[in-house]
Parts: C-alpha cells; sequence; structure tokens
C-alpha cells in the first residue's frame, strides 16, 4: 500500500501548479508589466504565496508524511519522501509571527539600502540592518532546533536553503586552500597580462546584438521553441518545462557583456529543461541546489562560451551579425572576455578574483549567524579581509564595501558560498568532460557542444534531487568539490592560454 | 453585525487573486509563451480553475451566504451580497459530471470543427455537435431548477451567462424591429454606396502600424503607463486594475483594420480601467455584462474612432507614421471604414449588416435551447433566415453558413444577442453624450475627448455590477435599449454621411 505517498504526490503536484503561476506571474512582473501594475501584481503575488504556504503546512501534510514513512515505497519514492519532507520542514519549521517580521524588516532594510548605498551611509544602514540580523538569526536558531543532528551549526541551517546538502565544513575546507593559493595566482596572471591590449569597444545596435544572443542559445544547442529571450535590467532565467525564460541586458558599446549573460542563462535553462520528466511536479524533480545550478550556468558561460574554440567557432557570427565587430578577430575577442584585475565589486569581478569576494563574505556572514562577530563589526571585517586577499581597502568606503550588495539586505545569509562552489563544480564537470572526449577542441570548432549537452544531461540533470549535492558531484567526476581542479584550470586558462 | 459579509469579502477577494492569475497565465499563453510551453500552461490553468471552482461552491460559501442575508448591511453591502450570490450559484448549480461531460464533448467537437469547416463536412459536425446540445439543454434546465422564478425559458438562463439581466423577451422585442426596419435601410445605402470609390491599398509595415496604434490609444485618452498593446491571432483584451493588456493585428496592405482592432479594445480596456476601486476583487466591482462592455468597445471604435471628426483629427498623425498613407485624405480614409455590403460571413460584416447575422443566430440558438428546433434542421433555418434578411443562400454552403462561428461547438449558446445589444447601446449612449455636449464635433476635431470618457466613466463604467443592465442604459440615456436610435443613426451616417 502507498495511499498516503500516492496523497501526497497530488498534494504537492497541485502545489507545483501554484508555483507555475507564481514562475510566470513574477516573470511577467519583471519583463512585461507595465507601471500601473505593480500594486495588483503584488497583492496578487503575496496572496498565492500565502495560499501555497496554507496548503503545505496544514495538518494532513503532516499526517500524510508520517504515514507514508511505514508504507513500502520503491527507492525512487523514499528519495521523493525525503524531498518532500524537507519541503514541508522548511516550510513549516518557522513561527509565522518570525516569518512576518523578517519579511517585513527586510523590505524596509532593502528599500533604504537604496539610498543609503549610493549615499555611503553605513550607520543609517546599520539601524535597520540591526533588526534584520537579528530577526535572520532567530530563524537559523529554529531551522537548527527543527531537525536536531542535521546542522553543525545556525549558519548551516541557512546555509542549507541555498547549498542544499553543502556544509560550512566542507566549504571551509575548499575555501581555505583557494584563500591560501588563488593571492599569488591571481598577482601572477595580472602581471602576465601587462602590456596586452584587450579591449574593444565601439556601438552595437541592441536590435543586432538581440538576434545575436538568440543565435549564441541555438549555438548552445538550446531549441528557442522551448524558451524566450526578452531584456531585463538584471539577466535572470525561470520557466517551466518546455518554456524556459531567460533575459539578458544589452549594451551598445559593449557586446560581450549581453553575449555572457546569454550563454550564463542558458545554461540555468538547459539544467531546468533536462530536469526528469517523471518526477514532474514533485520536490525530487526539481533542481539539486542553487551550487549546482550555479555550475551550469557558469559551465555554460566561462568552459563553453568563452573556451578559445568555442570563440573560433562562433566569431563568423558575431562578424555577421554585427557589422561593427568585424575588426576584431577570434585571439582579440577572447581576450577581451579574459582581462583579470583586482576590484572591489563582485558582480565586476573576474573569474581568478571572483572566489576571494565570496570568501570575504562567506566568513563575515558565517561569523554573524554562528554570534561570533557583532553586526557593527562588519566594515572592520569587510576591510581586512579584502587586504587580505585582494590588497584593496574599503576603509570608510561602504558604497563599494559592505554595501554593494543586495543579499543580506533582506537577511539571505548563506546564499553567496553557492557562487563559487558553482565555479568550482563547474571546472570540475568540465573537466571531466574534456577527459571523456579528448577531440572536444575540434567539436567545439565545428560547432558541436551535443555531447556536452548529453553528459550532463545523463550525469547532472536527468537526477533532479534524487542525489545530494555532492554525491552529485562524486557520480560525475569521481570525486567531491576539489579546488585543485580550479586552480589548474586558471593557471592553464589565465598562465598559458590554453583553455 | 456584518461579520458573515465580511468574511465573504475576504473569502472573493482571495477568489480575485486567483482569478489574476489565470488572467495573465491566460494571455501570456496567447501572446508570449512559446509553443513548447503548451502542455504545462494548459495543466497549471486547469488546475487552478479547479481550485477556484472548489473554493468557490465549499458549504462554507452557502453558510456564509446565508446568514449574512440576515446580517444588517448598507445599501451597497446588499447589492454586493446578491452578486456573490449570483456568482455562486452559477458555479453551483451544475452537477459536476455534467460540466466535465459538457467540457469533454466541446472540447472534442470544437477540435474536429476546424476541419469540418474547411471540408463542408456538417454532417461529421453533426455527429459530436448533437452531444453538445443535448448537454447545453440539460445545463440550461439545471439553471432554470435552481432560480425558480428568475427565467422565462431554458434560454433565459443560458442568456443570462453572457446578457445579464437582459431577458429573451427583452431582445426579441428590439430584434423583431430591426429584423424589420433594416434589410429595406440595408438596401438603400448599397445603393447610395455604389460609385463611391472607397477601396484604401498599399504596403504599411507593421512597425509603423504599431507606433500608430500605440498613438491612436493615447489619443482615445488611456494611459500607457497603464497597459501594454501585443500582437495575437484575434484581438483581444484582458487584465487587472491598472495593467491592461489588449491586442491587434496586423496586415502590411491595410491599416485600418489595425486601427478598427486597437480602438475596439481600447474601449473596452477603459471600461475595465474606470471600474470602481472601492469594490476591487469582489463580483459587484466587476463590468456588468457582455452586452455593456461590448457596447464600450463598439462606441470607442465605431462612435469616436470612425466618426468623420475624430478621422479628421487623427489623419495627420496617420500621415506622420505611414509615409505609405499620405495620398489619403480624411474623407477617402473614413469612406473606406464604412463600406457597407451584404457577405455571409459574420465577423467580416459592415455595421449595418451585422445584427442580421446575429438575429439569424438568435433566433436558431434560442429554439434550439426551448426545444423548439431539431439540432439536424439549422442549415434549413439558416438558409431560410439569411434569405429572408440578407438576401443570401447558404443551401449547402455550410462553411459560409452555420458552421462559421466557434461559439456554438463547445456549448456557448446565449452569448451573440450581446454583439447587437451592445452595438444598439453603444449608439444610444454615445447619442446622450452627443445631445450634452452639442459642440462634441469641434472637440473631436481638436482631439479633445475626455469628456467622453469622463460622461462614460459616471454613467457606465464606474457603477460596476451595482445595477441591472438596462437600469444603467437608462440611468444613463433616460431609457432603456431602444432600436430606434440605432436606425436612425444608421440613416445619418450611412445615407447621409453627417457622423
Amino acid at each position: 500500500m502507498t495511499a498516503s505517498y500516492r496523497k501526497l504526490e497530488l498534494y504537492f503536484q497541485r502545489l507545483a501548479q501554484l508555483e507555475h503561476a507564481l514562475t510566470f506571474l513574477q516573470w511577467d512582473q519583471l519583463v512585461m508589466m507595465p507601471p500601473g501594475g505593480n500594486e495588483s501584481r503584488s497583492a496578487a503575488i503575496a496572496e498565492l504565496h500565502a495560499m501555497h504556504h496554507e496548503m503545505l503546512v496544514q495538518d494532513e501534510v503532516h499526517d500524510l508524511l508520517a504515514h507514508a514513512s511505514d508504507e513500502a515505497l520503491s527507492p525512487g519514492q523514499q528519495t521523493s519522501l525525503v524531498e518532500m519532507k524537507r519541503e514541508w520542514q522548511r516550510a513549516s519549521c518557522l513561527p509565522s509571527d518570525l516569518v512576518k517580521a523578517k519579511s517585513l524588516a527586510g523590505l524596509k532594510c532593502e528599500h533604504a539600502w537604496r539610498i543609503q548605498k549610493k549615499e555611503n551611509d553605513w550607520a543609517g544602514f546599520l539601524r535597520n540592518f540591526r533588526e534584520v540580523v537579528n530577526l535572520s538569526r532567530q530563524e537559523a536558531q529554529a531551522r537548527l532546533q527543527a531537525d536536531p543532528g542535521r546542522f553543525a551549526t545556525p549558519y548551516d541551517a541557512l546555509l542549507d536553503l541555498y547549498c542544499t546538502g553543502d556544509s560550512s565544513q566542507l566549504i571551509d575546507g575548499v575555501f581555505s586552500r583557494l584563500r591560501e593559493e588563488l593571492p599569488p595566482l591571481l598577482a601572477r596572471v595580472v602581471e602576465r597580462q601587462k602590456g596586452l591590449h584587450r579591449e574593444i569597444a565601439g556601438d552595437f545596435p541592441v536590435d543586432q546584438q538581440n538576434r545575436l544572443s538568440r543565435k549564441l542559445m541555438s549555438a548552445l544547442g538550446f531549441d528557442l521553441q522551448k524558451g524566450r529571450l526578452d531584456e531585463s535590467t538584471h539577466p535572470f532565467s525561470t520557466g517551466a518545462r518546455g518554456d524556459h525564460r531567460i533575459t539578458t541586458r544589452f549594451r551598445s558599446e559593449d557586446f560581450i557583456d549581453a553575449l555572457k549573460a546569454t550563454a550564463h542563462e542558458t545554461g540555468h535553462a538547459s539544467y531546468e529543461e533536462g530536469l526528469p520528466a517523471r518526477w514532474e511536479g514533485l520536490p525530487v524533480g526539481q533542481a539539486r541546489n542553487l551550487s549546482i545550478h550555479e555550475s551550469q550556468s557558469l559551465l555554460f558561460e566561462k568552459q563553453i562560451f568563452l573556451s578559445r574554440p568555442f570563440i573560433t567557432h562562433f566569431t563568423p557570427t558575431i562578424h555577421a551579425c554585427l557589422p561593427g565587430s568585424i575588426s576584431f578577430d577570434d585571439t582579440r575577442i577572447w581576450r577581451s572576455c579574459t582581462k583579470v584585475a583586482p576590484s572591489y565589486i563582485r558582480v565586476e569581478a573576474d573569474e581568478v578574483s571572483y572566489p576571494l569576494h565570496v570568501i570575504v563574505r562567506f566568513e563575515i556572514e558565517r561569523d554573524l549567524m554562528n554570534n561570533d562577530l557583532k553586526t557593527e563589526d562588519i566594515p572592520t571585517a569587510w576591510d581586512e579581509k579584502m587586504q587580505g586577499y585582494l590588497g584593496l581597502s574599503t576603509a570608510g568606503n561602504y558604497r563599494q564595501g559592505c554595501l554593494q550588495d543586495i543579499h543580506w539586505t533582506d537577511g539571505s545569509f548563506g546564499y553567496f558560498p553557492a557562487y563559487t562552489l558553482g565555479s568550482l563544480n563547474g571546472v570540475q564537470l568540465f573537466g571531466a568532460i574534456r577527459k571523456a572526449f579528448p577531440d572536444w577542441r575540434e567539436r567545439f570548432i565545428r560547432g558541436d557542444i551535443a555531447f556536452v549537452r548529453e553528459w550532463l544531461r545523463t550525469h547532472i540533470w536527468s537526477k533532479g534531487s534524487t542525489m545530494e549535492s555532492q554525491q552529485l558531484i562524486s557520480g560525475a567526476t569521481g570525486e567531491g568539490t576539489n579546488p585543485d581542479h580550479f586552480l589548474d584550470y586558471i593557471e592553464a586558462r589565465y598562465l598559458h592560454e590554453s583553455l
């Protein structure tokens, strides 16, 4: 008998239809909606969220989860049940007062931050931010206590929302090595790049760039019958089976920016497209976590699109779509994409220094959530770490320091490590692909990337959430996330220009 | 105490948020969605519809409606409660088996019709259609019995879904006069138009037409910050407060077609935009019915946009946006829009013969639903009526006869009269506006139509569903729907070219 489990499936499939509605209402809000629609849209989204939450946390679900554990389930159903429980527990373990208070404090803090950041106003920010930290610490405690034994620290309980299954201990091990090895490597890369002219600039009309981005999506194997490309301030990816919506942004003086974003979001969309249809609408059928998601987007952006052979293959298409780019050959284009220079701003950072930005944030948010750092001491910690890892001081420069990111303003602590775990996982996965297909360069040069998609579909996409994050990476590459591959790759690409 | 009524408000406001989601998911499906999204979108829409239905018909709503009737409600709340009951009753009076069976039979019949229409296959259509008629008759009976005393005939119970509050007796009275007066008037118009060259043709790029349609929306007083214009196969209008989505279609050889559709849909959107914010999310705050809705769209299309003074005002804008139109002056443009010629197809019919097409359908569907006509006798009845009213025979020509429309294929009996009631109401309302503003021509010529919008806002839009359909029209014009105004208007516009 699997009656309770079957009921749960129907339940979660119904929840998934509310999620479908939310997905496209939010996409529309960012991409299509006229300004006048904001009020009614926000109200509808809030109400649908509330309905979703109510449906998920009602007593019947709790009882069904308990009964289903005693049923004779197949191994697949057992895994599915684990993921249902995870989703239920995440939603039900917080007192609703805390959820409401955190949401309000986050909205207030984020809203004011938009001005405070411009005005370099740390003191003003701190007044709102203390409450966000306070409530996030309470959230971490509540999540920790709801599942005793799973999380080692309060921070781990938050981390699990984004890097599900990757502990702070694992991350700390990986990051320690990067913290040690990357700064000297960065210095060598900067030294080597001196004198190599790398800028490309011009006037590249947006409609031409738009056509080019679509060609890139196709070249990366994405079926445009199953998705859309649009424009938005911040590129993102969302959607449902058969309907993946990605966005990019266009700057008329630079055509690389839009292409990188398009490749990145095509990676996210491809992962979603490859999720197992068998588990459609169930938690186990969803993407594993953010660090796996980011590994796919970064693999498409950095490992495929920005590889020398792919750029060689794609340059004629660039020339055909953008007459203004005709004087830039493939080497020039590749070099312009791989310029390295330490800077203050994470989102503008190159591939070599990016992990150091993340490590600064990881160490601070971990200590903050574990009560090992006071909120008011963040700027000092930030300055010390930036000096230590990147050689840049942010003393008194909050705007380009701890006020630069949106993530903490609404209490999304635990998110940042996913960027760098994703980067490392992407490099490691692509290393395994290079090993499996020694002729990968020739394939890329003639535009064949289908073998990469098939490999990823087999090892990552089709697995959904049936395996934990580190199991996925070991299953695909023979070992868990290992920073050595990233360090080797940085040397190969940035010191030897061989990737 | 108004506790039950207050609970109902919260209930219906929550239902309205599901309707918001459905509205934009359906808009997206028709306007934005890539082909690959159809399956997941259809499933999500079906599930949200089911959730909406379940929430609406649950016992608690029934009990609250009963209790609220005994509460001390304000007059506004009493009207609001009436409309809540109407919505609840419409949803709850049908056995769910019947709803499901009719939906399936309708889908099957409509699907096959798309081919059968092309192949002129009445016999094939009849095989599926008998079941649609059979189930629609059962639906009519069930709706009739659910509210004894409200409806005189089974057909009235279906009519009420579209022309809410307008009985078949009222419609029959109005239509009888049109059936008598229109055919000879039509002959006189056709005679008069002989020899007046009215064609305009050319090559008008779609992007230019698109800009022009936006200018028309603005010229008609619609705020583009509160809506969007897009393209779709069949123009339509939908949306939410502050976010009204309309579509038009573009044909490169004819620029009038898109403008008429844009004006028409701008009328629908303007009505929705003007609905009372006070009753937001409640049935009483919604548009009254389809015949009022259509009166607004036709008023914008026929009475404003296609009036001679407005065309005179707007022609320089047409010339500026469409260089290819520069040789057509305002008289030529106006004449090209007002060509009259009896034809077989309703959707292509001119303003004079259109009501006769509707009357053919009204008489047939009324007799069909009241068991006064057999399903297999439809083609004979169609041919007789077309010969009698429009002088055209459709014997054996089902494709251009009774197979031309989609409405009956899924059992939407009772819909057609709304088109002609809307036309008559639009003419009658605009007659009242002309009376109130004798300088309307001068205002239109200088581009002032704000006074029309204000008048409609006061008399129609802001009323929502607080009054019945005929009360609305009498309140605004001093009498219920009266076909004399339409007949006078046809004479004035088509015999004297004075409107």
